[in-house]
Order: C-alpha cells, then structure tokens, then sequence
C-alpha cells in the first residue's frame, strides 16, 4: 500500500466471539489513520467458494433452486459451493476451525471444487472450463473470497449427489430468461449475477 | 414460495450472538425439508446501503479510495454509505439495536441516502438520477440490501464531510480505468463492480 495515502487502518484489540469450523466472527477496535481509536467493527472469516456458470450443448444455463437462509427465501442462483483446504469440497474434511495459516484456496484448487460441485449439485460435467474472476466475496466484513467459472458444452453425467444440507432442484433457463429473473428480483445472489454480467454475450 | 418445491428451511432455534446498534449476528438451527435437524447456521442483519456510480460532465466517474477492514486493504470503490431507518446515512441517528421491526428502506429512502452519501463522500451533486438495482447484499447469511444508483453530469458543490470512521480519497477515473482496475484485481467490491457491468456502455 502507498504510505502516503494515510488510510489504513491499525487493528488495536481483536476479540474472537463465535470460531469453528464455519465461520471466525470477530470484535474489532481499530485505530484510525489521526491517531484517534475507534469500534467495535465486525468482520468475519469463511470458506472461501466457487460459483460455476454453466450451459449444455443447446446453451441453456445450470440454475439450482435452493433455500438461502441468510435472507430467508428460496432462490435462483448458478450452482455454488465452499472450497475446503487442500482442494475438496466436501463437509466431510473440514477442520476443527476455518481460520488456518494459508488457508486461501489457490485457482488449481477452486477449479477442482468447480469441476466436483457441478457434478455434485447437477449431475453434469464438461470439458471447457474456463476461470471469470475471483474476487472478495464482501471486501467490508469478510475476507473470503468467491472464484467464478465458466463451463461450456456440459452435459448429463449422472444423479445429484448432494451434502446434508443441500435441497435443491436443477432448472435450465436461457439466457433471456436469466436476464428476466435478475431484472425481476428473482435471481438474488449478487456474485453469481457479476459473473453473468461478465460472461454473458461471449 | 411455490409449497410442491419443498425447498424451504425452517428454523427452530436462534440465538442472538451479538445484538447492537452495528449488528445483529444469529446463530440458527433449522429443520431441513426432510424432518432432520441441522445447525449451527450463521446469519445477520446489518443496515442496507446504497452505491452511487456518479459520473461528472466530462465523463469520469467518481471512485474513492478507503480502507475495507473485512479484507484488511485499501480498495478504490464507488462512493457508497449505509442508510438509517427514516432515510438518513449518518451514525448520530442510529437505533440502540440494528434489528427494528420494518426496517428495510423503501427506494425514496434509499434514494436520499444516495444524494446525501454522494455529496458527503466527494462534494459533488447530481440532477440526474436513475435506480440501478436493488438486490440482496449476500443472499447466503445476511439480509440487508444493496440499492444501486447511478448520478450523471455531477458537478462539484463543497468539500467532504466525512464521517468519524470514514478517511477516504476522491479519485475521478475514466471508463476504460475501471475496466482495468477490476481485470487486474484493483476494484474489489462485488457489488460496485455488478453495478458497473450494468450501466457501462450506457
């Protein structure tokens, strides 16, 4: 960071109020570039997560059906999931806590949950994927980040094969109606609609 | 919700980890369509905000740069501000806990934040103001929104009037900046950059 900017922040005391295996919820004081101390500012740790935007040989899109508890209503979204340290996908592996050194998801390892996801929730697989961007998933409380691909041709491989907290259902839409379910608010999570911003059109 | 879906959680125990004027942070149990228990969930409320992609006369768009403490880095971002219950942006308003019955804005409410945000952050003003979007801000574990709007041929009015917390620069980039800015990972807002891929080429 340019030093002379003079806009960071300098963390004074850091209280860790829920740290499990699902999140590392934090109590932040901070104090401000004038000297002067400032809180408390919350911010959090989670898996970070791949979203994967995927269209068969006709070119219609992936879509899952699902319950988002966070706002408390089933949406429309691209199939989605948490990346494990060391690659895997699954719950199964997790560890004791989610906050480890280095436990940042590298591209090679997003891509292997990519590929494991979109087998799991849909049942489909393909053979051209390619990376969108990977971003924060909230740059302002949280420092997970979100790994968006793209997977061309797929096709039917198999059954969902689904974790313990995953009912959904598997929809496929064209591209208009994508763009009429986010212009209708029903299409809600605002990652996956960047990476169609960013894909869509290609 | 369509009932024959079956998708729908139901939550059978929350306990509030945190309650303040800054967050409401819950911990939930839910009984799964299937009948099973399964927990602990992790959710929150927090205020809802607006983002303004603000452009001048000559066509540069009003970015700031400030320190985001949930990834601990300085980013440069649009001008963006939480908005209170009532319609004010400020802190002095603020109710003793984030969680008040109806506290969701409506668009007129959003919309002032917006003005008053934009002219705060940066001094500019705009008489041209549209509604961009309006969209969860993480569908996933919160369920506070993000309203979207975009001010053209701004002009400047003042100087900033910042908040205790806010230690912010005004930088004016051209289209093809943020273009580059976001491919080269320098404009890490999720959300901003949403909102850019709507209303570029506009």
């Amino acid at each position: 960071m340019d030093e002379r900017e003079k806009l960071a922040w300098e963390p004074v005391k850091t209280e860790h109020i829920v740290q499990d295996r699902w999140i590392d919820f934090r109590k932040t004081e901070f104090r401000m570039p004038d000297g002067s101390l400032l809180g408390p500012f919350y911010n959090y740790s989670r898996r970070s997560y791949v979203v994967i935007i995927a269209s068969d040989e006709a070119g219609r899109f992936l879509c899952v059906r699902q319950y988002r508890q966070g706002i408390g209503r089933v949406t429309t979204e691209f199939p989605a999931g948490g990346i494990e340290p060391g690659g895997g996908s699954g719950q199964d592996v997790a560890p004791d806590f989610i906050t480890q050194p280095d436990e940042g998801a590298d591209e090679e390892e997003a891509l292997e949950a990519a590929v494991r996801e979109l087998r799991e929730e849909t049942g489909y697989v393909s053979d051209c994927w390619s990376h969108v961007i990977t971003a924060p998933s909230d740059a302002t409380i949280s420092d997970n980040y979100a790994h968006i691909f793209r997977a061309k041709n797929c096709r039917k491989a198999g059954g969902q094969e689904l974790d313990d907290s995953e009912y959904l259902h598997v929809e496929l839409k064209s591209p208009e109606q994508i763009d009429g379910l986010i212009r209708e608010g029903g299409f809600q999570q605002i990652v996956h609609m960047l990476g169609w911003m960013l894909v869509k059109g290609e």
